[in-house]
Formats: structure tokens, C-alpha cells, sequence
């Protein structure tokens, strides 16, 4: 790998070097690196279209890295990886996706993920998406989370997408059944012309499923934003969606949420608030020595953290 | 107008009596008693589709009365009322629609009114909605509602319907100019197989338009209800929309919120609830000495109040 695809990998994965536990690095459309273990098996697809990462019952405190880098411009790409994780196993999975793009042409990265979570089986995903590159060309990220989760499963995803990615469309869908969790946090960031939209859709199908789905962003610039969140409660459940946006600039974000209840014991939330950054709030880090600017990004970071 | 149609009329629009001030009653199509006064005027349109409402400019402490009854079952009409509100005027006007259905077809009252009101103007708007009768024929009523508010006007919209409508779908736009100020207060229950659809469009256009829309709705047995609220903040503005839902029995509720900041310095924020009645609750009232059905009873007419 070159210079610059090391420089994305630090972004997106936080890898300095070979990471430890299981892993498959992605550059340029192709797997370069792959390291499995006596309890994680990282298999190509037969028609070559992604990777299928497995997870053995039981298997405890492992991580799996599977991060993607594209460097070539004009490169488009759609992956399909699936997750199997037994049951009882707890596992730290984190993809990540950076594109450099010093060309003209779009570059793109449509990653699909399916995860079939076993009973009690406990994930925590971390997914970090990441621009870099002074060409017209623009970087495309579009990526899709299929969650299935069995009994008294839990979930954590962590995702952030702060820099550079000009278009983005995730869609991240997730399926409960009895007793399980999901934590969604997800951390967004644009500005120039960029535009993304976030959809989460869940079913809460079984007793005791609990979500929570909370999701901050900020928008500068002439930047656009639309975040579409729909929980479904088709059970004895609970589900909250939370929403926190600050607009600056000329930029414009829209929320959707959508609870519905379909059953009588489901308990449904949801809050939205769009707003900019409190005068009052510049003002106070401004008496201690702030320029403006840097009081708004001292804000706007520990918003987004 | 007979017994059932005087007891429509007590239930929409509180009226005992002749009403003091204007007044438009309408009975199964037509218009059977009108005043008018030096300051208010009502005019048939034309080509018969409806009335016309004029509220002369400095109209101060006023009241119109324009109650809709119908006991003539399979009767479907489709009424335009416009009310034009003068500046600096400060009217309240009461808008009802009455059904008794005691027949096989179906007997729907659509209600189109526009609303434009002038720089200053003052409006409380009261409408309630009821329907009787053991026919088997539908009780339909699709109210409409397009509010045009010009510079520092005022509008408080106060809409009720409780019991005996089978079928609704609620339309309520508002265009706010400069300092215009919109206040929605909705209370809505629905049972048996009934359904109920909600919608509010609300666009904040002028500098310190502010709006606050807020939904308070009951659903029990089969019934479904959908509330949708979307609030478009164009300008230096705020908004809020909240929807509390109490469910029960197999009933089915869905909230749809959708805010837009189009500018940055709108600010708008959401929420929505749905959940059962709390237990501790009910157990509360039933050390009181009310048995289940009662306390469940006094929590529903508490919380639509």
C-alpha cells in the first residue's frame, strides 16, 4: 500500500500498523491483506461480489477489522459482507471507508452489510467514513446495514462521518426479536455543496426489544441533510429516536421521524431539535480568548464527540 | 329544526339558544338561520357552494357561530367557507359539524375554510366535531383548513372530536407572515373500527413567525390513527409540534413528524409520544375506590381536557 492509502486506513480505522485479531484490508476493489483466526473465519464470496466473517459461538473480547480504501478515482464498487456471529460470542467489528479521489471522475464505495446475530451473542460495531482528495471528482458513500437479532442479542453501532465524503445515502434496517437491544449513534457532519440522508427503519417484534436510536449532525455551508427515522412497535417494546442538529451557514436539514405502535404495550419516543449554536455559548468562549470561528468549532466538536 | 338536530347543535357548538352575535346554521345542505351584525357580515357565494364571513377591520370581542348539522342519512356535501378578518380585528368564531346517521349509507360533511387574516388581527378558532345515531351507515367529516396569516396576526385553533366519527382525514395548512403567531391544540379519540388521519403543513415565512402545534389523541379497540405534522421554518423563526398518544385495546397509532430548517436561524423542535396507560396510574385511582374501567375512564377525559 502507498502513502496515501496508509494515510486513509489511520483515518478510518485508526490502524498504524497490522492490527491484531482477525481483519481483511480492501484497496482498489480488491482484498490485499487478510488475517483470520482459531475463532473468526473470513471467507470470499464465491462470485467474488464481498466477504462472509465468522463468528464461532462463545468466542469472547475479538476484534474484526474490515476496512475499505480507494485511491484510484473514478473506481465505483458495491460489496456485499455478511456477519455470522454465534451465540454468546462478544465481538468489536469496525469498518471503515476512506476515499482519495484526485481525479475528475466519481469515485464510489456501496457497502452492504448484513449482520445475523445469534442469541446473547453481544456486537459492537464502529464505522468510520472519510474523504480526502483535491480533485473535482466526487466521493460517494452509500451504505447499507441489514441487522437481524435473536434473542436477547445486543447491539451497539457507532458510526461518524465528519470529512469529505460529498454524497452520501445510508439505510440501516434492523429486525428484533425477544429481548434484544440495539444503540444506534450516529455523528454526521457536511459542508460545501455536500448532501446526505440517513434512514433508519426498525421493527421492534419482539417482547422486551428495546431501541434507541439517537443521531447528532451538524450542517455548514450550503450543505443539505434529511434524516428519516421509522421504529415499529409490534410488540410488549420499547424505542426511542432521538435527533440533534445544528445549521449554520446556508445550509438546510430536514427530520422524519416516524413511531408507530402496533400493539398496545409498545412505548414509542421521539425528539427532534434543529437550531443553530447559541449566541450566549460564543460569547462565554469568546471571554476566554476564542475567535469566533474557533468558538464555533470548539463547539461543534464537542457536539459532535 | 327538530329534537335530534337541536341536540347536534348543543353538542358542537355548546348552543342552547339563539347565538348572540353572527351566526350561519346550516341543516342537512342548506342555510336556515343567519345573522348578521354591523361589524360582521356573511354572504352566500354565488354559485352556492358556501358562505363568505367578513370581519370588518377594528372588530373588537365578537363572536360568529357557523354550526353545521346533519340527521338526513346518505346527505355528502362539500362546503367552502372563507373568513376574511380585517386588521386589528380580535374575533372568536365557533365551527362545528354535527352528524346523526340512523340509516344504511353513509352521510359525510367535507368543510373548506380559508382563513386570511389581516396585519394584527386576533382569531380564536373553536371547532368540534360529534356524531350520532345507530344506523349502519358511515359518519364521515374531512375538515379542511388553510390559514393565510399576514404581519403580527394571531391564531388560536382549538379542534375537538370525541366520539361518533367513523372516518376522518384532517387537512390544516398555515402560511405565516412576519410575527405571525399560530397556536394548535387538537384532541382527538377514536374507537370501535374507527379511523382518523391528521395533517398539518405549517410554513414559516415571515421574521418571528412562530408556531405550536400539539395533538392529544386516544385511541382504543380497532381504531387506527395517523398524525402527521410538518413544520418548514423559512426565515428567522421557531416552531414546535408534539403529539401525545395514549393507546389501547388493539388500537393502532402512527406519528409522522417532519421538520425542515430551510434557514439558519429557525429553530424547531419535536416530539411524540405513545404508550399505554401507566399502571401505577389506574392502581392509584383504584385504591380511590374506582374500579378499572372508570379509572382508566378519568386518566382518557383528564388527558384530552
Amino acid at each position: 500500500m502507498d502513502a496515501i492509502q496508509k494515510h486513509l486506513l489511520e483515518e478510518v480505522a485508526d490502524l498504524h500498523a497490522v492490527p491484531t485479531g482477525a481483519y481483511n484490508i480492501r484497496a482498489n476493489g480488491k482484498s490485499v491483506e487478510r488475517n483470520t483466526t482459531s475463532t473468526i473465519d473470513i471467507v470470499s464470496k464465491e462470485d467474488g461480489t464481498g466477504i462472509d466473517i465468522i463468528i464461532k459461538p462463545g468466542t469472547k473480547r475479538q476484534s474484526v477489522h474490515i476496512p475499505v480504501v480507494l485511491s484510484q478515482a473514478g473506481l465505483t464498487e458495491v460489496v456485499y459482507n455478511d456477519f455470522y456471529i454465534g451465540e454468546d460470542a462478544d465481538v468489536t467489528i469496525i469498518a471503515g471507508c476512506g476515499i482519495h479521489n484526485g481525479g475528475a471522475e466519481s469515485s464510489r464505495h456501496d457497502g452492504i452489510h448484513r449482520f445475523f446475530i445469534g442469541k446473547n451473542a453481544k456486537v459492537k460495531y464502529v464505522e468510520k467514513h472519510y474523504g480526502s482528495g483535491d480533485g473535482t471528482g466526487k466521493r460517494i458513500m452509500n451504505p447499507q446495514t441489514i441487522v437481524e437479532m435473536e434473542e436477547d442479542s445486543y447491539m451497539e453501532m457507532d458510526t461518524v462521518q465528519i470529512k469529505g465524503v460529498d454524497s452520501t445515502k445510508r439505510e440501516t434496517r434492523a429486525v428484533l426479536g425477544d429481548g434484544a437491544k440495539l444503540v444506534v449513534m450516529e455523528r454526521l457532519m457536511t459542508h460545501g455543496s455536500q448532501t446526505a440522508t440517513s434512514e433508519f427503519a426498525v421493527d421492534l417484534n419482539g417482547d422486551g426489544a428495546r431501541a434507541n436510536v439517537t443521531s447528532r449532525s451538524v450542517a455548514k455551508e450550503e450543505s443539505t441533510q434529511l434524516f428519516i427515522s421509522k421504529i415499529n412497535g409490534n410488540a410488549k417494546c420499547s424505542g426511542h429516536t432521538e435527533c440533534d442538529a445544528i445549521i449554520m451557514d446556508h445550509a438546510k436539514i430536514s427530520a422524519v421521524p416516524e413511531i408507530t405502535a402496533n400493539h398496545p404495550d409498545a412505548e414509542l419516543i421521539h425528539e427532534a431539535a434543529i437550531g443553530k449554536i447559541a449566541g450566549e455559548q460564543i460569547i462565554k468562549l469568546m471571554t476566554l480568548g476564542l475567535a469566533e470561528q474557533e468558538a464555533e468549532e470548539q463547539i461543534v466538536n464537542g457536539f459532535l464527540k
